[in-house]
């Protein structure tokens, strides 16, 4: 950035409009015109091929999470770059990316002291689709863009890719938060896109067994394909099947935000255990720390949001290239943005063993 | 242990008896005949000299923490080898030694885990003064004697290393498990003994800024002589004033046990940040983990149990050795074995500036 | 070991005597009678069922590396429990373990201070077969035995479980001591039994790409089934050859021992990277550290011997009872122990693509 | 940095010029007049105030680290902003500022990586007075300005904090890297400036024990002063002596750079320790793995080059406000800019007890 950069950018029409996906109230929200953003320093603009929708985004069209109205939402996208801010490096303009859905800016007091996904301030790294304008339209702008687009190699899709920038991501860092030992025991509650991606990342961590908790069947069942080894109904008494079945488990991951699922985790987990939670809470938790005993059993509990930065995208993005892993089983649906409103009715209602839905731009 | 070892003794009268302290019940519990142990294969039989009182023994005492009628309570003690059982080697009858307070036996799952305080099950390693009968006594019996007997060098006095087999050992692992780094500043909640040294152990690990509250000022005098730089009354709102001075700590170390100073605790600590609990709580303390933002601000909860073994006592005796600490302040009063009910009152009233009571053992 | 233990045996025949192969000097070895071990406290004598031979065998009877005249060789067994020390509790006579070929005490200053394989001075772990008798035999004595047994499910065949008592936990270590990360790109230096084991231990780990260089194509291709993405001829120049494809590694494991692997493995790791060495040196090695940019390159040499104790062996079990790991392959050949001179040869000359050879004992 | 920022800056007279200290050739270097530089994008540029020399700097003048001709010297500065690029936020001119001599991006593959000090590759992170202009001279610009000015607080002055930027923080890191543990055992070898911020770090992290070598009476006294606790003179054999006194260290800390003090800090290291290096090479060494029982004796060998960011220096800074550090006695001389050439000299030929050398700038 010392030296002189110039912006460089396609020429665009005076009044370049685009079609995005704006939230204004709770459950009003949907696609609308708003104008292409322009980069500044620093920045990206990139032309999104295929985004999808977090349960985060369901919070937030439900009203449960505060973004500002007439945001645009969205947090995960692959696309290519459409014009580059000043200062940008080692880009080109229509290059495939992968773009971060936390975007840290690597140079302030949080990153620099290793807590990039807090990038000024609590949340801080995560601004797309929350405070400023997101992922779910067909141009979407990216601060801090020469650390947080991942060049996308030619031997993967968009589709091979687009799961790496959040979801996965933030599944595979509850086993690593978790510091899963080769040979572990490890519980995963909740099968969800997240709590399969946490069961796909405890089995690339070396876990031995891998016990996976859900009350939906398909989902038990995809979680055999990521590696459970156990799968359980959520119905019944998941801990106590656990505890008949494992004496205790090292790590204990909580990929739900729900009260239940945490006192399950705290449970299930040994002396020196780990409870990893990577649950985002709609509502408070208490969590119960016992007397005596349990509060010094030497146990840890670990929250973490989504790592960000390009060099974790792209060294995730290895595995695929490498056939560790596959996440395309977990896009089961797949929608043009035009039909957006559709894609978030399935998704918020779980409607069709739906996992996470491709939403392709055009 | 796989050569042929044999048990070395002094011959003892045959009714060799010993006083000792015991619990009954509730509030009835004091100084009783107990004949002198004898040890098993791997245990050794210690002389005790200097012993002390620990808040668990009040909450035992008190009924609130339970232990069966008829033990021996106390777990903290420096005295001389009695008698070697079976296969205890490289130590000799008459040597002094300091006593692991918890006793892993260094051959478990659970210890060759690296989970030394939980030997053999939550608590497990936890056994003197607990499971097995204490220190509080004339003798004592060690068990694992081979990992939990540390001789103490001639240069250092009784007094100069007691309260490293327990107080001083956790308070230092509240800090260690804090993983407190240069510069950091620490908040540290409750100047109790355990309190002071995680004040003095985050301190000895290179904080910059320890920020200490309690409500005694005695105490908290006490704290800046431990490593202190800022001291809080805790009567008004010390989180307030924390967050005031500081805009967040890197670690906040719980060192009371109590609902109000684990909220502070978490309340105060940065995103990325560790509240570290040391306490020991009498009552289930709920945990909130806020919506949202709290939920997923990469913070972590660890609880540590007071590491064991011979390894470590050896370690920080050295610390004393070499003139890096003195706990000599925290043994405000001495009292003889027959005097144990006035040291058990004056401690569990925190009478007269009382911070640690050292007890004589004739 | 506090409580009264009682030893616990089968009645033998007052002259016992077995078949064991005993080193006498360089290339003079060999099988010939010895009297069956009888317990002390805390050990355990085993029959053995399989054994193997290990490269250390070889560099013992080359003369290569000292052990006295007369010893017993051979470190790696599966067997039953025969008799039990005093004081060896939770174990039954008759019982199928898993004998670990380092022995740490638990017990001791460097077992307590995380050491275990360095129990009791330099390599003062590795006692079977070195300092003390060994696996290559009808019984063995062994050591410690309440940490270094592990019992053996019964869904686990003898070949599925007896690499895990050394080979394949210390090419397991060796990326473990190297931290590989997901996603990371780690080069493995020869695909010798434990360099197979290294690339096997990466890939559980959740490497990416790993690398594999041997002069013998079978074993490369022994690699690729054990998770090698790339493998590399060693007649050309590989650490070129790597720095072409890949531009550096994270993690570079040497699993050879000889000057030009480790001159490799420091060149083609990058600046912040690991060369993870589990090697065997026959000779000295001298490692250029470079001038300046080499020196200051945060680079790291990390050397690992086989980490011991159950709880290691009982959790590498795990993987295999899941079928996250198949060492089978490994076992290429298989002798019975009055064979175990032809085995020897076969395996020294690594005739006919053996790896390792399985020795039952009848 | 997606914010409109716009450069601030004083007017400058057209021909801003300057005097700088620059290299040419071996031992041809000195002050001369150079144009004040003028910030690009995300750049500042500092009125230098105070500066030094530091040990690589005399390797550059000697020719022994290679850098272009004409190139002004010098990596450590405090100042105060004279102009900010666009993009640089929330700094002002006028500000003082403590300057970092290592200059992370926080947004390339390395940084994001972990591996700040290697930003863009070997060294790439050392960029000032190495590959672009230095700190020897009235004004200086610093690249990637937001990562890597730490402003001062007022209560510190310029001489309080300047060693902060490189050797101090360089020596603290070897302990960092070293994993200093409470009570450790810790050898260090070699008192000159990074030896002595060694010595202060292997403190600051809770050892008990610093063994410092040197051959040189006044840096051992001065190393008394830092926190060690025995000092050896280097001519005789240190390592034999630090043996005898200690049975072995848990760290052994390089920061000389030559064979002898290498092969004697792997010598005294106990398994399991951890040799952590420092030193600048100006000759390749070649480190002796030894045969079999030295090279898996777990022992680790780390190099670190100075971490940087604006978040280690402002936590370093704490610890000088809160009285925990001074670094005053290294700064044994003054020098105003245009006598640098004798300060150059003393400081070279190791004169008059020098240490460091603090160089005024007008």
């Amino acid at each position: 950035m010392s030296s002189t950069a110039t912006a460089t950018h396609l020429e665009l029409p005076a009044a370049g409009v685009m079609q995005a996906n704006v939230f204004h109230s709770p459950n009003r929200f949907g696609l609308e015109s708003k104008p292409i953003p322009r980069p500044g320093p620093g920045d990206a603009v990139i032309k999104v091929r295929l985004t999808t929708i977090c349960g985060t985004d369901i919070h937030i069209v439900r009203g449960e999470y505060p973004v500002a109205p007439g945001r645009t939402i969205g947090h995960e996208a692959v696309g290519t770059i459409h014009e580059l801010g000043a200062g940008v490096t080692g880009y080109s303009v229509g290059q495939r990316v992968l773009v971060g859905a936390i975007t840290p800016c690597g140079q302030c007091m949080d990153c620099l002291g290793g807590h990039a996904a807090q990038c000024g301030g609590p949340l801080g790294g995560w601004r797309i689709g929350n405070s400023m304008d997101g992922a779910q339209a067909e141009y979407m702008l990216v601060p801090f863009a020469q650390a947080n687009l991942a060049p996308v190699p030619d031997s993967l899709s968009d589709t091979d890719v687009l799961l790496l920038a959040d979801i996965a991501s933030t599944g595979f860092s509850a086993a690593e938060s978790g510091e899963v030992k080769l040979g572990d025991t490890v519980a995963v509650f909740g099968q969800g896109p997240i709590g399969l991606c946490a069961t796909l990342g405890a089995k690339l961590m070396g876990a031995a067994r891998i016990l996976a908790v859900d009350k939906n069947p398909f989902r038990l069942e995809t979680a055999r394909k990521m590696g459970a080894t156990d799968t359980f109904l959520a119905d019944g008494d998941p801990a106590d099947e656990i505890l008949r079945r494992t004496h205790g488990v090292d790590v204990a991951i909580e990929a739900l935000g729900i009260q239940a699922t945490f006192e399950n985790a705290l449970r299930v987990v040994k002396p020196g255990g780990v409870v990893s939670s990577v649950g985002v809470y709609a509502h408070n938790l208490s969590v119960d720390l016992g007397a005596f005993g349990a509060g010094i059993a030497d146990k840890r509990i670990v929250t973490t949001l989504c790592p960000g930065g390009k060099e974790r995208m792209t060294r995730l993005m290895r595995l695929v290239e490498t056939g560790r892993i596959d996440l395309k089983p977990l896009l089961t649906h797949r929608f043009h943005l035009d039909e957006i409103a559709e894609a978030y009715r399935l998704f918020s209602e779980q409607r069709d063993n739906v996992l996470k839905v491709a939403i392709a731009v055009p």
